[in-house]
């Protein structure tokens, strides 16, 4: 046993016993160097491992705290589903369509969104790169419109593709209003109405609402909270229908958060391989995954061809500029068609701005500053849910992104929550939106994307009351 | 008899006489003013009236010449059907697609493309107006994406709405990625897969794909070359089948040019009231209208909530930003439901940065400019087309926009031309594209956006040599 590893065990016993309890403040680094008379990096080491196991979490400029029990447990694993459900029409478009709405209120507190706070994305450098491609050059025609976008945006797309383990050509790549626009355009190049696609369940309820407008049937396939889509449950589904199409987001879930393990993305591409189903990977999260090589996408994994990835800098960079791709393979000249059909073309300076900031070598050090501060600000709205909400919450462990999914106990309606916490100036989005059969009622997911700050803590407070008073359970 | 009508009339008898041939230049307008003792606004409108006989045209910095007989012939028109065809799924998908890649290609002149000279347009001011949008101010939000579009923008294409008679506020508006997804949208909010649709014949042909992708049927109702639709045509239709939307262009018309009379216009939103049709109205190039006053939106005669409004900011001030709009009344839900299910917003620095050049009022000079460039454009494009195209062509005679619709002798295959055309980098858009069945098969759209040049010259040089093989014509 390490001397770090020595030192974790003790302070575990120490919390196991009760000698630390929920909520108190663990010695300082330096402090237990002292003590203890272990090195400083042991010290960091130790702390580090606790805070994997979840039972200690930093809070910036404070140092590190004992968790609360509820946030070391894990979300219910949903069984895969032996006997798969019928294909539903998407029975939860009004709820999405209010879930979606909320995006458009600056008033309200945003909870429910799936967009980083403003001040962790570089917007005054993509400001001056917008600014940039303002100005005429020589030779340069600036409205050359294209349905598959700038051939300078298609290139640095091209070569952060190769990062996911993807070798391809600018040519691979059609640049789209957004991931939105991405996924609605593959969805259309690879079904008919009246299909059926395999969803995720939890899914990105954006995808289920283009879903539902395409006249599409949605499967739900369980996602396991670890390691993501039931590739077994999959397995399943594929044996006993007729399935048009998967969506899937092996990197990086939304709302889970979960990164699918590269030995379940193999076993899921041979299965599309195996009964010739073409899968669309949303990969809109997979630049923010927090560990230390970029998880490599499910394309990258896929010889027969089967696989379209679709991307976006919505998360990363600049939500406003609605610049997002897909790189669809053999589908692309669908995708163009459907591209020529409905936008024609995606609006062309922002996307000169983003191609001309990632040339110039600052985004890899951005994502690395973001990720940082997404793992602080997760790790901080885990240990205050977990502080505030009622006993039987459980909340999931993000291996990347933002948000989180929070399981409230047995008997909560969170949409009737939404409700009310909309009313007071507070979106959340609760997890029928995230079903096609509005599964999920006592869950909700969080946008953690956030500092810490007074704002939040008080939205966070007037939620707990809330979650409270719905779960008949006393705040603590 | 006015002096200056009289001026006319003699200078029309001596080209009758062919004392004036084609192609020569008629006097200066100082040099006839001083022969005739007549003033020289007498002498100018004199001038303008031949013009508008299509007897004499002006040539930019060289005054005015007699102009080819052809150049004076109208088109055919075509009789309203009595027999309504079938509705026809479109049959010119591929053709349709080949035209719009060719959008993509720089290296073809593009006589094919919809799109005006960039010279024309106010690019350096909107530079500047994108520039001012990105350095963000105290209070704004710039990461604010909304569904419906930026509020500021909203406002300004409210108030661009009443000059077409119809008064609506800010919300009424939603902001699309160009008029192509308002287009998409609309069809989308007003009819199901398997619908009929009412188009125009003949149609721009991005409504036509769209409605290809949609899974609709198209149902072609003749467009009278001097006032629009056949409203009479359209209503026999309405009497034998059900149509569950019209796509119409009356205000400048693509290919024809032309402008719906208001009694027309009237006409025919009383039968859409009758027969309960919503209409979607393209006014694309509603504000590239020739005449004094804007003509007004269909939609303004509307009092039946029937009629939506379609526009976009693509053919005035920038193609590349991607920004049009739909005035929805009514069905603004069901837009907005299918917006957030397919591009969930629009890019918003486009969107500020017209918002921002509209506040600062330079619009309407420059449309006014603008349309008296193009009206200057069109004039040249003609006389060059009729001085060098075979016997039996014919020139539409647009009351706005920059295009021109040229119809060919009879068995000229321009599908065929337009091949032979790209390989020689020329664009061209040929007939077909713009019928759901295939129509037109002699017909050519050519875009007359371009200042007269050198450029220009050599590819209807070019162009025109193809016409002569293709009619076995020789040219003159």
């Amino acid at each position: 046993m390490f001397a770090y590893e020595k030192l974790a065990a003790d302070i575990g016993a120490l919390i196991a016993r009760g000698t630390l309890r929920p909520g108190d403040r663990i010695p300082s680094v330096r402090r237990m160097s002292t003590t203890r008379g272990v090195s400083i990096p042991t010290v960091l080491q130790a702390y580090r491992l606790l805070e994997a196991r979840r039972l200690i979490g930093a809070r910036p400029q404070s140092g590190f705290y004992v968790l609360p029990p509820q946030s070391r447990a894990a979300l219910t694993r949903h069984e895969p589903a032996i006997a798969v459900p019928e294909p539903n029409a998407i029975a939860t478009g009004d709820l999405i369509m209010r879930v979606l709405e909320m995006v458009a209120n600056p008033a309200l507190v945003p909870l429910g969104t799936a967009l980083p706070a403003e001040e962790l994305l570089p917007t005054r450098a993509l400001g001056r790169a917008l600014r940039g491609v303002t100005r005429p050059r020589p030779g340069e025609s600036p409205t050359l419109v294209t349905p598959s976008g700038a051939e300078s945006l298609r290139r640095e797309i091209a070569r952060r593709a190769l990062d996911a383990g993807d070798a391809i050509t600018p040519d691979d790549v059609v640049v789209t209003c957004g991931c939105a626009e991405a996924l609605s355009l593959c969805l259309r190049a690879l079904t008919e109405p009246g299909d059926t696609v395999a969803v995720e369940a939890p899914a990105y309820f954006g995808t289920l609402q283009a879903i539902e407008v395409l006249g599409l049937r949605a499967l739900e396939i369980p996602v396991d909270p670890e390691t993501g889509l039931s590739v077994e449950a999959f397995a399943d589904a594929l044996g006993r229908r007729k399935v048009a199409a998967l969506v899937v987001t092996p990197n990086v879930h939304n709302p889970l958060g979960c990164v699918m393990p590269d030995e379940r993305k193999r076993k899921l591409v041979a299965l599309l391989a195996k009964h010739r189903v073409p899968a669309i990977e949303d990969d809109t999260y997979g630049e923010l995954a927090f560990g230390d090589a970029r998880p490599r996408s499910l394309r990258a994994f896929d010889k027969a061809g089967l696989v379209i990835t679709c991307g976006s800098f919505s998360k990363t960079l600049a939500p406003d500029y609605r610049v997002g791709w897909a790189i669809p393979g053999a589908y692309r000249d669908r995708v163009l068609h459907f591209k020529l059909a409905t936008t024609a073309a995606t609006a062309v300076p922002p996307q000169l701005a983003i191609a001309s900031y990632l040339a110039s070598g600052g985004y890899e050090q951005h994502l690395r500053r973001l990720r940082r501060l997404l793992q602080g600000t997760l790790e901080r709205f885990s240990f205050e849910i977990a502080e505030r909400f009622p006993e039987g919450t459980r909340i999931s462990r993000p291996a990347g992104g933002f948000l989180l999914w929070v399981q409230l106990p047995d008997g909560v309606d969170t949409v009737a929550l939404q409700r009310r916490a909309v009313s007071r100036g507070l979106s959340v989005a609760p997890g029928p939106a995230f079903s096609a059969s509005g599964a999920f009622p006592n869950y909700l997911r969080i946008n953690a994307g956030h500092p810490w700050s007074a704002r939040t803590r008080d939205a966070l407070d007037l939620l707990a009351d809330m979650v409270a008073r719905a779960s008949h359970v006393r705040r603590k």
